[in-house]
């Protein structure tokens, strides 16, 4: 089959290039991919700054939605046509994109594969992230950081749905009133002074079990110090620094844990396993519209640098994704 | 029954004063002391620097041993005699000492009172940080940090009888010699300069499961970057400081989880749990002198604040305590 995709010639230049995809592997879906969801990782892949691992594809984009194209002989979950989104090991910026079987979810016929391609990355991340690194139970009080942001918008909701409460940050009053309305209890702004004193004044403070933290540098002592005992601070980015200066007496007379991890360097098992999860503790609220993907803009697969733009003015609320039809 | 004990009435001064002790709770044993373990907590606590729980003894002591005096109407584990050793809740520094009977251990008869009185602080913190916390596995590589303490000579056997690999750090020569002699499969120097280059050229870099760690401060990082993929960094001391400045990005691509405890904050029956695995997995191997405690000298207890600076001199090798026999 055919195949149209984005190559980057230089970090501030894409085209369009052309190649064929063969058979899928036995295991495998080709999909034939209407949009494709846009993560930080991109950006920071385009500007050479985040390799690929070796066996990823050397195309960006690490999820798509569409329809099944075509199956691999192991394949019994999905048929031919069939509306899906999915994780992708790259590969996603293009007209057709390969997944693992079990890396699919199955849309439900309400939802547009605009808000599908929206899926799959926050999904996995807030699941593998807050529920299995992080352990958060029903009962316990989450703080998801960038309430606006796609991983955000879908972790406010999640941890609803799994009897959390959820608390979150954001970085005006319209975002923080925006986020509030996705179901967590409290946000505070993160662009005024002392955010520490912003949860103390509602209660909070040494009081959150997890913290979900695509922040760090300055941010890391504030999550410490916002840790109830026994709280569990996951950080999954680093936009404020790489660098934290924590104390370690915080650490270990809370037992707090401090921990990790980036979704590229899972393993595909690992994946999958998560993805079984989703399937039955996420996926009922995603089919009765409990839990929506929020959309900010759709751009034509071609705009993909005006699109990489818009990520990083910081001007979104919820997922930027690419529309793949129309190269 | 008529009790003796220590009161610093000033950091700089230690009298010692009378009471009487009534008769015991229900759960507890009242234990004629021989001997009293020395840790770093009771020089802290002396300086008014770690003040003890409000439920805890106000007399400082963590752990002692000696013989059974009496004993709470639910006991049925020990009789008026036997030989034990125990963690107590403050108070071990003195002539009669209060312990819960699932906090305590019965001393082999080939063990001197003055080495069992080496073994709780350090079994149960080795027990709940490194196996516990850290889930080391049989077949791991785990750091012991300060091999020539009381807790990491301690440690460096219990992760041999569990099956686990052995490194540690030291600071002489001679005594990472005698931390090799315990079992430590390679033993740093952490006086001499470049620490993680010195486990790099033995080929451990970046190998190591579960690092304990007394130090923090500067040496965070370095455990960092010393620990493996899915590493755990526990943290229970910060002799080299409580600030550190860490790499987010570290923990999140190698997935490490940072966390750590203070034992005088576990919970009453967390202990017992813990003394409960110990007796399982750690007392056979005390018991067939595989685990022998290291005692570096043996105070009376009248001279405790001479004890105290040969721990605040760190010259020791092992554990000091103190003879409680003699007042």
């Amino acid at each position: 089959m055919e195949r149209r995709y984005i190559e980057f010639t230089t970090p501030e230049s894409a085209e369009v290039v052309d190649d064929t995809v063969g058979a899928p592997g036995d295991d495998d879906v080709i999909i034939s991919v209407h949009h494709a969801g846009i993560n930080r990782a991109d950006l920071l892949q385009r500007m050479g700054l985040y390799p690929p691992p070796e066996d990823a594809s050397p195309i960006p984009g690490l999820e798509v939605s569409g329809t099944v194209a075509a199956l691999g002989k192991n394949v019994s979950d999905f048929a031919v046509g069939d509306r899906i989104c999915a994780l992708t090991h790259g590969g996603g910026y293009a007209s057709l994109a390969i997944a693992r079987a079990d890396h699919c979810l199955p849309l439900p016929d309400s939802m547009a594969t605009e808000q599908g391609a929206a899926l799959p990355e926050a999904l996995l991340t807030v699941w593998y992230n807050v529920f299995e690194r992080g352990r958060l139970a029903s009962g316990e009080t989450v703080l998801i950081h960038g309430g606006s942001s796609g991983i955000g918008s879908i972790g406010i909701q999640m941890a609803r749905t799994m009897g959390a409460i959820a608390l979150s940050t954001a970085g005006s009053s319209a975002r923080c009133a925006a986020a509030a309305k996705l179901g967590a209890q409290y946000v505070a702004n993160h662009r005024e002074p002392d955010l520490l004193g912003q949860f103390s004044e509602a209660g909070y403070a040494g009081n959150i079990d997890v913290i979900l933290d695509i922040a760090g540098g300055d941010l890391m002592q504030t999550n410490l110090d916002l840790a109830a005992q026994d709280g569990r601070i996951v950080c999954i980015g680093v936009m404020r620094g790489m660098q934290s200066e924590i104390n370690l007496a915080t650490v270990f007379m809370k037992r707090l844990t401090l921990t990790g991890s980036t979704l590229r360097r899972l393993e595909t098992a690992e994946r999958a396993r998560c993805f079984q999860s989703i399937r039955e503790h996420i996926w009922p609220a995603i089919i009765n519209g409990t839990i929506t993907p929020i959309v900010d803009a759709s751009y034509p697969l071609q705009k993909v640098l005006e699109a990489h733009q818009h990520m990083q003015s910081g001007r979104h609320f919820g997922k930027l994704v690419l529309d793949c039809r129309l190269i």
